[in-house]
Parts: structure tokens; sequence; C-alpha cells
């Protein structure tokens, strides 16, 4: 049977780092679909806005190559998602392992037949990095994004 | 005879931009060759630096579905590029057009049966843009980066 994986994240300001992991799940799948939260989930979850619309988020990973189709997940339970696409695997970043709300979700994927995958961070780009570089604020909500001091 | 497409660019924060101009490019063309700049080619032509390095920058465009090819540009004259692909097709920005290097580079295109073609830029999102909305210097001549006010 073809295994289908699924990678959800932010993908904002599309970098190596997201590559990396796209590529590593498309090496342990079939059929790779890459979930795209919306604004409104990364709000949520990160207490910031994206920097980059969400239209063009979604449209830049469905053009990777190793990407088989690219989704809207509009659902902090990823169990929502799962429900809809009946992946095999769930790929997510091994920061989020052992949380409560990781352990609690294993064990629902688990009783339908479905696993998570936890990859580490192995880049020395990321999104936090990234941030920090081009003078972003990491954490806290960003407003309208205007020009800042130069 | 398959036609082969140049597209070269800086490819910096890829962006939906940068994407927008490889699938019109390669609409235009049976093989699609990125070419991606050198740092230091960026520093001499726009005098600032990346803010994503050389490599990761490459890799990107490099995995992007519509690129058949992804090579590294290290020259500010694209003939020089030509003796090496041999492409048909020279994809540049129209803002380039009329200027004495473009008209210049035109014509020993032409003397050897290449040939430039002019995309207008239609998206909202620039390179521009974003640089100012993350707060970065437009013009002049970035130094190392580091964490700025936040």
């Amino acid at each position: 049977m073809p295994t289908t994986g699924y990678a959800p994240g932010a993908f904002d300001m599309f970098h190596i780092g997201h590559l990396n992991i796209l590529q590593r799940a498309s090496q342990e799948c079939d059929h790779l679909v890459a979930g795209v939260v919306t604004d409104d989930v990364l709000l949520s979850v990160k207490g910031r806005k994206p920097v980059i619309p969400f239209e063009e988020r979604l449209e830049i990973v469905r053009n990777i190559r190793c990407v088989a189709e690219a989704v809207t997940d509009q659902y902090e339970d990823k169990f929502r998602m799962w429900e809809r696409l009946r992946f095999d695997v769930l790929f997510k970043g091994s920061d989020w392992r052992g949380t409560a709300r990781a352990e609690a979700l294993e064990r629902k994927l688990s009783a339908v037949g479905a696993r998570i995958r936890y990859f580490s961070y192995t880049t020395h780009t990321s999104s936090t990095l990234l941030r920090q570089r081009i003078s972003l604020p990491s954490p806290g909500v960003l407003g309208e994004l205007e020009p800042g001091p130069t």
C-alpha cells in the first residue's frame, strides 16, 4: 500500500529549513501532502501573523518539487486533517515531542492506524533565526507590517 | 528544436514574484535553466549582500517544480553565461529594457541567434517591498546581519 505523509507548517518566508523538512518527509512516504496553515491558525498557535500572505505561502509550497499536493490547513488539531486526508504518517518537529498535546494526538492517530514521525531540525536557517536577522520580533503579535527604522 | 531558456536572479528570500517569473519563463521554453547569482555579483550590481546565503538560494531554486536545472551565475555580463549555456532566450525584468547595457547585450545575443524576453513585474510582492516590510534597508551595502531593534 502506498503511504501518504502529511507535513503541516506555516512556511512563512520559505527557506532552506522548510525545504529540508519537506525533502526528508517525501523520502519517508509515497505521496507527500504539505499543509499550509492559515493566518488565523498561525496567530492562534504562535501568537503572530505571517510576513507572507496565505495564498502566496500556499502557491510556493505547491511548487516545491517533492510536494505532491498542497492543501489549506485551518485546524490547530491535526486529527481534523487526518479525518480529511487519512494520511498514514504526520511529520512534526521534534521540539513538539513529549508535550501533552503531542501525546494525545499520538493516541488518537494510533487508534486509526496512523503515526507521527518527529524530525529534529538540523539546519542553521530557521524562521526564528530569519526573523532575528531581518529585525522582526520573533514572539508577540505583529500588527500591520510597515517599514521600520533603516 | 527544443528551446533553452535562461532566467538569472538573486532569488533572495524566495517569494511569489520569483515563482511567477520562473513559471512564465518555463511556459516560453522547453528547458528552463535558472541562474542564481553569487553574493559577489549581487554586491557589485545591487550594492548589497543577500539575506540568504548563496548555497541555500541555489538549493531552493533547484527544487522549484518548473526549473529544469539551476546553475551558479558568477557574471555581471550575461553573454558569459550564454557562452556556457548556449541558451535561446534570456528572461529579464522589463525595467532593464532600453538601457545601454541591455541594448549592447541584445546585439551580442542576436549575433549568435539568441534573444532577450522582457517580463513586466505584475505581482504585488517584490524583493524591494519585502525588504521594506521587514525593515531592511533596500539600497546600500549591508554588513553582517545582526538582530536589529525589535
